[in-house]
């Protein structure tokens, strides 16, 4: 069975996860992007790659921060943008996903940038719609972040250059985290030998260790001589709930404090999806310190994104 | 006492509703917004028309669809869209409709995309604008939205050419419906000599005889040998109101089902404004079938839409 | 200590306040104003300064108007507008301010218009950002909102020419109105001889004359003679509110009639920032009337908002 993600062609129409991926279509992204870095650094931050074509963010579950991404991204690619908050509308209406997405892909939509409480709602319209429409997974449910897969990949090679040389220890809770699967795949397809979740068991998934990682409960043992650091927003809801003492007991245990930084690689550098819980997964002087690339990371995104929008658009059916 | 939408040359200046508007000018929109599909298929779906303009579109009532038609069609036209949500905002401080719509003019808006909860509050603002600023009805009320029954219209024409030897029913909520008025008045406009309105005493109009249109209760006489069948969305706060039993009831009587469908002409067609309510007043087999034009007509209403705007554009005071 | 809206050759970089700015850049302000009405009454109302350069509306407290005239303003330059309402989105994640602010820049921002319910919410963020990103404050608490009180000073130089022999009146809540207070430091620094404000003493600040300014109980006294009248908004929670007895009763006192309004000067003209209480704090026919120079208040703003914006693009760090 072909990857949906691919034509038959063997290029990307829809970036849905980076599982199952080939290595070389990352490294295609990871290079792009690299190309549009220079763009968003320019005075006239645009290029004309998208002009005339029409993106959606289609955005079924609030994220302001995401969406914003998306948007300047497209702009800067000379898209037409036109940002939905579905919640407050045709869903309470009763209409169903796919006749929202049949409806909006009639007025000649050329992407879908979607964002989902459900796993697999992108999959579901990606198969749908029509060859010439492209599909971008914004993150659903705790499924996957693909995007965020790959600003962390092109952060951590800007970095560090070859992955195959690194350890990689990813910290909290990976249990509801599609940022920490995404990622995990990426660094797995591209050759990262070593790739640790350090985290409370409750906030493990079952069986994490078939994605090729190893496990860790004790911060000292994880973070021993790794190259990079990457934190994992605790959402608050998980703070007040049964699978957690405290964000207090938290922080105590898994919060990233300069003397836990010290037992990783010392020119180790970290990084966090935001927004940042500052004091419960990690200590300000940390996340304002010289080893934090959490900003940069920001500023890949953007790159990124305009680097999957754009392969996206060149891709046929 | 002239057309308010019309100017001293008989051009349309402001779009608020089909009765009383000449043959012509529906025509007019027809012919241009065909010449409009092409620039939605092309690869560059924009054109100069409204370069430079300013389109305001006045939701004062929430419509996440609506809105995103007259966004899109603005934008292939490169006009600058400013979107606003007005229930949240102005109204609550106090602010009359008219003080709102003088202070946006003053902005040097150029156009204003309306919709409101009360009939005739686009009325109101175009014989208020100066000269050069144009209004188009987006929906007031249970008045009228005229963009709807044109692109039904236009809808209707594509595929059955001559409106002068068809029969059309509506059925449904007839009596809440801006749409169903809007299409009535297109049709007969046209020269259509054959116009039902279907649907149970409680949702029908007293008097609405009169409109030019002939009535029926019941599905199996209603629907007999038409050429196009017009579903309309049933309200959810009908659903529970008292103007009906249920749901349930009203589908079993008035739901559009293969075996209704089959006692029209083999060759009609199927609209729906949308969003459907699958299983209330249509089957899904019906709203997927073959005869089924639903999503053609989001994308006509695109066209109808640009070509609503650049003719409104390109008339004078 | 270098004022912080101005770079070390005394150009302007940020607009935080009129409190302390040289005259000459509030001259270059109003004359840069000038030549930028013409665009918007332009058949194609866009220049292209500002093509390519993000502009993001930060509003942390909504302001449907205010935020529109930034959007237009910015979008006739050219640029990208991204309208961000924070409330609803990160704060809620209890991300902090800066937070909010450095992961925006990261994506590069060129300039923020921001909003927000604290005194000086702006002028932390000014002092956070690069060097080459400008912040314009678009209302903070009831400190200042610097586009309206150039606005205001744009229309009464149009109507009056020159500051240095006028007379001009600030009606109603003066203590809660950041415009006020933006006046009055624009037409002090102009040369404006005779400022007054006219309110309840609850309504007015303890020590106002120190801003140069004299006080008045009274409508008779206070307008007598006046070139200008600005009437202030009551905001609707201070007319439930301890400080005043009723809106009715305000009115009585302080609405402006046209019995009151005949005490000004014969050609005096009459402003408001608007949105207007008719029947509050002013009649409508007063309103309404010959000497009321709101809406044209309106159109000047979008100019001075280009101007501001254009001017501190131009500006180096």
């Amino acid at each position: 069975m072909r990857n949906p993600q691919l034509n038959a062609k063997g290029e990307l129409r829809h970036l849905l996860t980076i599982e199952g991926l080939p290595r070389e279509i990352l490294l295609q992204i990871l290079d792009t992007a690299k190309s549009f870095l220079g763009v968003t650094e320019r005075e006239v931050k645009k290029v004309p790659l998208l002009r005339g074509k029409s993106v959606f963010n289609l955005f079924f579950e609030p994220s302001t921060r995401t969406r914003t991404t998306f948007e300047i991204a497209a702009k800067r690619l000379s898209a037409d943008v036109v940002n939905l908050a579905i919640s407050t509308s045709s869903q309470t209406k009763g209409e169903t996903l796919l006749d929202t997405v049949d409806n909006l892909s009639a007025m000649h939509a050329d992407m879908f940038v979607v964002r989902h409480a459900s796993s697999g709602a992108p999959f579901l319209i990606a198969g749908h719609v029509k060859p010439h429409v492209h599909v971008v997974n914004a993150g659903d449910g705790r499924h996957a972040h693909p995007t965020q897969g790959l600003l962390d990949a092109y952060t951590i090679r800007h970095y560090k250059q070859d992955f195959t040389r690194l350890s990689v220890a990813i910290v909290g809770d990976i249990l509801h985290s599609r940022v920490a699967r995404s990622l995990i795949h990426a660094l797995t397809t591209l050759g990262t030998p070593d790739v640790r979740v350090i985290g409370p068991q409750t906030l493990l998934p079952t069986g994490v260790e078939r994605l090729g990682v190893s496990v860790h409960h004790d911060m000292a043992a994880g973070l021993r001589d790794v190259d990079v650091i990457v934190m994992l927003r605790l959402q608050n809801e998980r703070m007040r709930g049964p699978l957690l003492p405290s964000a207090g007991e938290f922080f105590k245990a898994y919060g990233l404090t300069p003397e836990k930084l010290a037992l990783a690689k010392p020119d180790a550098i970290v990084m966090h999806p935001g927004p940042m819980n500052r004091g419960v997964e990690i200590d300000s002087s940390v996340a304002d310190g010289a080893q934090a690339v959490i900003l940069p990371q920001v500023t890949f995104g953007i790159a990124v994104r305009m680097a999957v929008m754009s392969i996206l658009a060149g891709a046929s059916a």
